[in-house]
């Protein structure tokens, strides 16, 4: 048939791309094969006899120096400017100079071993080599992965959630994805934002606005973005015990501070079965978690492009933190109080700490800074304080929760056990409508659980 | 200091929560050794001196059974019925049974031994053991994944998930996270949902609202859901050069088919630096994932449960497709056209197959089922059947990129070389408002970039 004639040859099984410069650096070929390098000149030497020019694709944060052999080239090395991307053929050899193990030498024919794929006028380009501001990036932001910081960032983001990825599989958690367009607004953590139709300029969509719905009710009722998406975990943690996501969530409140976002990524876990029902269990599943994600993070040449001179406490911290035979502190909420106390008396913060009250920032910080110099479990708070679906403890006031402070953070990540007592979680909840299903979870073979969220872009700035 | 007596005692690298039922028995303990084993009863039956019950926590298809010696328990046992969650002590012994490796005997102390965490009153459970409706399940979504079915697809979903992320990892791409909610309605690919803040009821957000941007503007400026990520994955792969995206995306698409859904999670994936200009790189790359996603995956349990008896054919389609030593059919759309054509003149359509026209469903239908038997890339269609960023192929006409169509499903996944020459790109889009920072991206080492994207679901259903 006519088409078996436009088969790939190359056998798909086989089927890669060109390996990137951090493949090619950690599995280097012998320095006879002819080896292909694509990236973006992030600086070049340009010197009588021979230009050196740092190549870069986004794979690792050192790139690849190019050692360019001199021809009859004057016009191609004048569009070698920072920014150009390129395709060099060479040879990979062992580099002379300090700080890289390889470089790839063009010795001749420059001229058909370098190709310029795409120019870059060095008077206009806007991402140059000195350091750029916050700011800056911002109105530049489709170009701000080309500087080091951002793609060290990404790739970092990248590193952590894998890792986080590969935990829960060992651990025997399957990842699910739970809807983000809800009829509720959850738990009322936060304001939801309300979501509608938009009439459309495409002439196709005008068309199709041609029902009886108004657009604002496209599902025929309100319809909200989640805030949360345990309670739908807790559902499918019924049937298949251990499951975890993470998945944008929105919450629409007013503010500019860097704790809160509109959009983030939230990792949220739930699982049946604890081993018993007070909340260290759950503080043993976290602590786990973030011991096994941050291990050895912070040696990585991604984290050093990061890390400013004047940060070495604050790296220590997360080093120490990350080493696993030192168990992190916990405390009861009411211990912390009193240690909070015990400080206010001499030394007074703005606000009083007192029992039955929210931490403050100032309080949470304290803790975590100053009273233990590292990450710690405050547990069990007053049930009036909480969410309503945090288990009751026997003393009929504090619940199996707890809230993770971390130094120059704050909370990091907040779980609970979660009330599995039909009755007990009806008398607390009163007549919700639509929250039948939630009490049936505990009528039908409701086994106890837990669980704990996180949102993602903390984790990321810790 | 205080705290430091609540330590919790156990070593927090070495935690890790009770083996699952499926770990238990990929690596079953000593028959000496006290198991326990917490989950469900799926099916039990009780005879007058042992019960057999069947016990699942979700975590494989077929579950553990559990051999209840009967001492002085009748009311124990009468408590034990399907849907019942369980904590059962006992030995993982060899069993004598077929179909099943190792079964949980419990002797003697069944009081002891077997413990009822969450009781589930057979007469009201609404998930019987016999096949239940899809509208049925509907109805009853929170309990839904104690269904053989569902539990299968939910895990299927998670192999799958972590199989194409396992692939990009090993080709080099970097996982990222890009905006859900956007300032702009991408491709116009359909209607984008727009979003508002909503009154809460919530008292804290209340005082929030008094603010003086009206609350269908809370960015300032009109906001969307986004209905493809790809715009920014464009500007992400001119740094980092390969990167891919598992995000939901959302359509306001008046739509009640199995094939557009308001929410889906989208797989999309650009790089830098193909081999060439025309779309075969993106056909191979595309090709390799779906391969080694789809290898061996029909021979897992989870597979089983859900293939029906009559779905042989379609089993064996996927299991022909998934060998890496077929390579995939490929024809470019002129071609298509000409086949469909030929076959309109003797057995008409009801849709005329004509060059400049979109293909209808049933021709897709008959390339990939009848005339191909298997997928199909259809390449280089009209330019003006397409988004203005893929990439004018030299006649002028046609554009370089690919529908991927296969049996029952119809377009898996579509792809292309991008347009990276920025007079071509700026003739196309006109003047579109802010679209400065993606012609940016061509002027500024603008390198030679493909992608492509796929609809989560489409694969799951595939």
């Amino acid at each position: 048939m006519i088409f078996r004639r436009l088969l790939s040859t190359a056998s798909s099984s086989k089927f890669s791309l060109q390996p990137t410069i951090k493949q090619l650096l950690s599995h280097p070929v012998s320095s006879q094969e002819t080896t292909i390098v694509s990236g973006w000149i992030k600086s070049i030497r340009k010197q009588k006899n021979v230009s050196f020019a740092v190549i870069t694709d986004g794979s690792s944060p050192q790139g690849l120096q190019a050692v360019l052999m001199k021809g009859r080239d004057d016009e191609l090395l004048r569009g070698l400017t920072n920014g150009t991307a390129v395709r060099i053929t060479g040879r990979l050899v062992s580099s002379p100079g300090a700080g890289q193990s390889h470089e790839l030498l063009v010795e001749k024919d420059m001229e058909r071993n370098v190709m310029i794929l795409g120019e870059c006028n060095p008077d206009t380009y806007p991402i140059q080599k000195k350091d750029l501001s916050t700011e800056y990036l911002r109105d530049n932001v489709h170009l701000r992965a080309r500087t080091s910081q951002i793609s060290a960032m990404l790739r970092l983001r990248d590193t952590l959630q894998r890792r986080i990825d590969s935990w829960f599989e060992t651990q025997g958690f399957c990842y699910v994805n739970t809807p983000i367009i809800t009829g509720n607004d959850a738990e009322g953590a936060g304001e939801a934002f309300r979501i509608a139709q938009v009439e459309s300029a495409h002439p196709a969509a005008a068309e199709a606005q041609t029902t009886t719905l108004p657009p604002t009710e496209f599902f025929g009722r309100p319809a909200f973005l989640t805030v949360s998406h345990q309670l739908h975990l807790e559902a499918l943690a019924t049937a298949l015990s251990r499951v975890y996501t993470l998945s944008p969530c929105f919450r629409a409140e007013k503010s500019m501070t860097g704790r809160h976002l509109a959009e983030f990524w939230m990792l949220e876990a739930e699982w049946a079965f604890p081993t018993d029902n007070s909340v260290h269990n759950v503080c043993d599943v976290t602590e786990s978690l973030l011991k096994a994600t941050l291990s050895g993070l912070l040696e990585s040449e991604d984290a050093a492009v990061l890390w400013k001179d004047g940060d070495a406490q604050k790296r220590n911290l997360i080093i120490s933190a990350s080493d696993s035979s030192k168990p992190w502190a916990r405390m009861s909420y009411s211990e912390a109080i009193k240690h909070l106390e015990h400080r206010h008396s001499t030394n007074p913060f703005d606000y009083t700490p007192q029992w039955g009250h929210q931490l403050q920032s100032e309080h949470e910080r304290w803790l975590a800074e100053s009273f233990v110099g590292g990450p710690v479990f405050v547990t069990d708070y007053p049930a009036k304080l909480k969410p309503f679906y945090m288990r009751m403890n026997d003393d009929g006031e504090t619940v199996a929760c707890f809230d993770l402070l971390v130094p120059n953070v704050g909370e990091l990540i907040g779980g609970s056990v979660r009330e599995e007592r039909a009755h007990l979680l009806e008398e607390k909840m009163g007549d919700i409508s639509g929250s039948e299903w939630y009490i049936d979870l505990r009528k039908y073979g409701g086994a106890p659980h837990a669980g704990f969220g996180m949102g993602f872009e903390r984790l990321v700035v810790w």
